[in-house]
């Protein structure tokens, strides 16, 4: 195992200086070893771990807060993968305020014509509903047919990614959980958003013709 | 047209009174009308306003320069649904920093395989680059065949939301943009979540039996 300063962990990283001290400081990074009083070894393990919050960060977009959390989950080794993407994605879901009894319904409509089999209480829900009511409150309504064409897509990706991590390692742990799967949310978001430049292309081409 | 008070204003909205405020503060919403030296009142125009503000921040979880960008947008009447579309979502993908030539060419071929048609310089490329770039630093590089079958998912909700806004109004403009794509975004985020716990759940069980 490679042993190094502070500053080849902050270059190995990518991250300058301040920024890990700042990640030590708040606990997000284990302590080197100590080898002095102001002085200390890192190792791998370290750089792993920030290659890990910078992307947290930087890719998935998270704030600290959210961060700290899903570090938290990642180190309990108690937990199956099951519970510990359950668990990073409801913390992840969770905000505030309510959604409408109308678009809860909608929701759980769609649910049952899936036949998803979800934990109960689940942010998902709600947090799918607060986006119904505000795309409703936009007069831009989803409709269950656009529910279910996205339910769709989103099923195709999700299975793919839970068989991947369940061929790779039965015992998968949560670090599995938060890469394989958090991790490629803004891979397909961004994905969409280069479908859709190009669809709207080739529609406003199509205008121009006609 | 409803004419109203601030604290009706903020009551249609859902907001606090100082929320509102401090978005007039802002700029993000136009001032009322003004019935005196410090009253003024307010309209329909205010609440969608209100609404939108609330949902980008709160549904799509933008940071406030980045509700700032997209309402400038918004406001632009002089752009194509096309070119308000491209420019909202390049706003969004645009970050700092690099990505690796391999993972550009990885982005490259796979927009090569599907005859994609991208504005370029294109901050979707190079965003997605530097995703692929965070996965393979976690030990989990996405190979060419899971980001087909992600950009298959991700094309047909595209497709589907492109032709949904061009059958409603040909020139429609960079509200339905926004609204229409980038509000989706969640939806679909939520919705693989969702899928995904049902796959792992059907995976532990399965694993359980046997």
């Amino acid at each position: 195992m490679l042993s190094m300063w502070m500053s080849d962990l902050a270059a190995a990283s990518g991250l300058p200086v301040a920024t890990v001290k700042f990640y030590l400081r708040e606990g997000l990074l284990p302590p080197g070893e100590a080898t002095g009083a102001t002085r200390a070894r890192y190792d791998d393990s370290h750089v792993k771990r920030l290659r890990l919050i910078r992307a947290l960060t930087e890719v998935a977009g998270l704030r600290l807060d959210a961060v700290r959390a899903v570090l938290a989950m990642v180190d309990d080794d108690s937990r199956s993968f099951h519970q510990a993407m359950g668990s990073v994605h409801h913390r992840l879901s969770a905000g505030r305020g309510d959604a409408s009894p109308m678009a809860l319904a909608q929701v759980d409509a769609l649910v049952a014509r899936r036949g998803w089999q979800l934990y109960e209480p689940n942010p998902h829900r709600l947090a799918l509903a607060r986006a119904l009511d505000a795309l409703a409150g936009l007069d831009h309504a989803a409709s269950d047919d656009l529910l279910d064409d996205y339910a769709d897509a989103a099923q195709a990706v999700a299975e793919r990614d839970v068989a991947a991590v369940g061929r790779e390692d039965r015992v998968a742990g949560a670090e599995h959980a938060v890469v394989g799967t958090l991790l490629l949310e803004p891979v397909l978001v961004l994905l969409r958003r280069m479908a859709q430049e190009d669809a709207s292309a080739r529609l406003s081409e199509g205008s121009r013709k006609s």
